[in-house]
């Protein structure tokens, strides 16, 4: 049996703050930092041992990741960062709280900038300093994937090649990997491994470091999928992740 | 110009209680860290950036790497971990206090295990749980490479085509490099970059989370090399590493 274990990262300082995060680098919050001591115990617990570890370029998802392996004793495994398992970048909106938002352009405006399947939020102007062709990190890469804003729809569309080029044959290769990332590029992958829909994949709402596990028989065949942990906690951080684009 | 930054990992739980440590994969203390951060802000300041690093498979190494990207806000760069430049494997000396041994067997006995160019230490048995061939981690890595003790010479030995093969041309393509490793494998590097003789290179007493800064030329030929930091400081620490094997 093959195990894979999606986590988005423990709370950041702008999660704290409600405010919309994309790509900015921000850090985490020390909830953030215990979430993720508390992940990778329980990981250790449930007797985990990950072969390899993908993240995003953000040191949200790459210090949870650190964590969660030196609590589990495996900070010597192979470490792969990608761009294109970063968040969902939310344009102009990055920095602006979720509720003020909401209260300036109305709850429905700022839902469907949160949770409409192919609608984007306003874009950022070339000339903003925070352009990612201006980030140093993202030199590497071809300026027309580049995003001045996304729509989930754009963030699947990025995510998903790097899932069935690299982790996808990774997995075959290896039995258990771990894949620390953001709440928007992880619903790409999920959608795909649970053929979900456009308007059913938005109502996801995944709780910080909650490890996400699902077990493939060897072609790759997903037999199960379940949270690690209380189901009724689970239940109410997601809800409360549902709840940040209301009026405050 | 290129540059190459190596960097011994900070004080680790067991050179704080003076035992021969080798392969056994312990923490940071929290001085440890503390160094970490310092060595990071250093970096830092002086306006490093770095595009790849390189550490061992050991975590002390690791989290200095970790904690030396994350002040530099270099969390994202590619980093690849190698037993090659695990530190000196110490046989069955490995967890035993320095200056214990030292009475037990005498000051110059400890000073040949710990500072000769080919005399080993005690060897594990094969059938010893610290065999790194029954540790998960190295079960990559054919059986014939890895050690039961290392003099400084098999040490160097299997540490330089690392650098011959994986580092030195990651050096030519990029132009910053940072190295976190440990006092022996990186005297091996350092004895190659400076055609130092096997007398001479066991003199050479690394401090803790100091950065040692070597400058090349487009086809890597040493410019100069030079610590960052105060020369007092880092005098007095060379100074306390060479004196760790006398008696208490």
């Amino acid at each position: 049996m093959k195990k894979l274990v999606l986590l988005r990262h423990g709370e950041s300082t702008w999660n704290k703050e409600n405010r919309f995060t994309g790509w900015t680098d921000v850090d985490l919050t020390e909830k953030g930092t215990e979430e993720a001591i508390k992940a990778g115990n329980l990981l250790k617990e449930k007797g985990f041992v990950f072969e390899k570890a993908y993240t995003s370029y953000l040191k949200r998802a790459i210090k949870t990741l650190n964590i969660v392996l030196d609590r589990m004793d495996l900070d010597w495994i192979a470490v792969e960062k990608t761009w294109r398992l970063n968040e969902k970048h939310y344009g102009a909106l990055q920095g602006l709280n979720k509720g003020e938002t909401a209260e300036k352009y109305g709850e429905e405006q700022v839902k469907i900038w949160r949770r409409s399947y192919d609608i984007a939020p306003p874009a950022l102007r070339e000339d903003d300093p925070r352009n990612p062709r201006l980030d140093i990190r993202y030199m590497g890469i071809q300026g027309e994937h580049l995003p001045l804003t996304e729509a989930l729809k754009d963030t699947v569309e990025r995510s998903l090649p790097y899932w069935k080029e690299v982790i996808a044959p990774s997995l075959q290769h290896f039995g258990q990997i771990l894949v620390v990332a953001h709440g928007n590029s992880l619903r790409g992958i999920i959608k795909y491994l649970k053929n979900i829909s456009d308007e059913e994949i938005v109502t996801l709402n995944l709780p910080t470091a909650v490890p996400y596990v699902f077990e493939f028989d060897d072609e790759l065949n997903l037999q199960q999928d379940y949270f690690l942990g209380d189901p009724e906690e689970i239940r109410k951080m997601m809800e409360a992740v549902a709840n940040q684009g209301k009026k405050k």
